[in-house]
């Protein structure tokens, strides 16, 4: 039982929770909620330890106990204490560190998602959301994306983080990664005012969407290697949509294009 | 100049930001920033008044000189005080307490969403950004979704607001609404699981779209009044969406349908 605030396990949780360079140096993350617990057990990854509180749901113990007895390490701590070490406001009443994994992408991808300069964490996880709902093979971020393993974007990912390959990529990477010999893939950058149609825009080939940020859009690096510039036509005459929002009409286009 | 926390203004707009019984009582509400400012003010919506702080933007300060110009009362208050009684956690230095105004709904609507059930306040400013974007005519809440006009569904708003239609609405209202002698509409009631596929729904006929919260989806009630249900196909295998993102989904896709 955990009892004081000064505790090593309560200090580390707090620097992977704030720091993206402290999650990458130790190669873990924290998760909090049953239902990411959950999400992350059915994926196989591997757990470090897990906290509990007094306040965990019947449903959160019965995973304790599931997890205990797999020989993972379960440690009880106070409410109070684990509310002053989390993100959350209120937290659910428990809480893991688990360690990094590399997802495999697929040997000749068709359906790839670049999130190029995404500052947003909130929209970064629905994104992630999205992408497996729809489909998409993996995740490929831009060095001015936001960090994919940060609190607040497990929490909109809702689990997507642990069965969707996601990837750190430079413009050099991402070429590498396009141009498989075997099927490369195209290159559509996002626009909120230029380009086709995504109506009209064929996306059932071997397709790589590019989506920016809300405030600049896909970055000049990203655009001057795609093949082209795909805008959603906006018929109340607005020239705003919110970034995930826009990112997953785009996505969901492929879908109904891609089922026909 | 506004010198303390105790001053009737901030007092009031701490009341109107909190309490939706307030705004309502009152038929007032406080909106932040430069961006929601020019947009009430290019909609032609009435000030109150107008807080303004010494870290506003030159834009912001631009706005607020061509409001005073108008007539309208603008007052001074340290940021420090503007911080302590605004929603966000720093000010931009220009708060506006404004007037209620009920915009039309067209005669005869054939694209309307309603809005069930709906609790956070995100996705609902974010369904309401999309749908002035998508063309919608109007929006209808039923009783169990959060007030539109609550601080944080006026920012993911973004100006949507001020120039959408949007209306609290019972069941009796909404079946009034949609059985136009000239025009009925069709009710169609999205869920995530089950009805036909938004792609093979026609969607071009006069419709009123249905989207409900993630928890519970849309409400019995209104399911009770609908006349079919559909779907957004999920080729991924996950069966979650955030619920802005599938609310967006189906009305572009209504958008998609329309264009040809």
């Amino acid at each position: 039982m955990i009892t004081s605030i000064h505790n090593p396990r309560l200090k580390r949780i707090r620097q992977l929770l704030a720091r993206r360079e402290t999650r990458r140096e130790e190669g873990a993350f924290v998760i909090e909620g049953v239902r990411l617990c959950e999400e992350a057990a059915a994926g196989g990854w591997e757990f470090e330890f897990i906290l509990t509180a007094e306040n965990l749901s019947a449903r959160g113990q019965a995973l304790a106990r599931q997890m205990a007895s797999r020989g993972i390490d379960v440690e009880a701590v106070s409410a109070e204490l684990l509310n002053r070490a989390a993100d959350t406001e209120t937290s659910p009443g428990i809480l893991a560190v688990l360690r990094f994994q590399e997802l495999a992408l697929p040997s000749s991808p068709d359906f790839l998602l670049i999130c190029d300069n995404l500052r947003d964490p909130g929209n970064l996880g629905t994104i992630l959301r999205t992408a497996l709902a729809a489909g998409v093979q993996g995740v490929l971020l831009t060095r001015g994306t936001t960090d994919a393993f940060a609190p607040k974007v497990l929490r909109a990912g809702m689990g997507a983080h642990f069965r969707l390959p996601i990837r750190d990529t430079s413009p050099e990477d991402l070429r590498a990664l396009l141009h498989q010999p075997d099927k490369p893939l195209v290159l559509l950058a996002a626009d909120a005012e230029q380009g086709v149609s995504c109506w009209q825009s064929d996306l059932t080939q071997p397709l790589a969407l590019a989506v920016g940020g809300e405030a600049e859009g896909v970055s000049p690096e990203v655009r001057a290697i795609a093949d082209g510039t795909i805008r959603i036509p906006m018929p109340g005459g607005s020239e705003s949509l919110n970034a995930a929002v826009a990112a997953s009409i785009l996505m969901f286009e492929t879908c109904r294009q891609r089922s026909r």
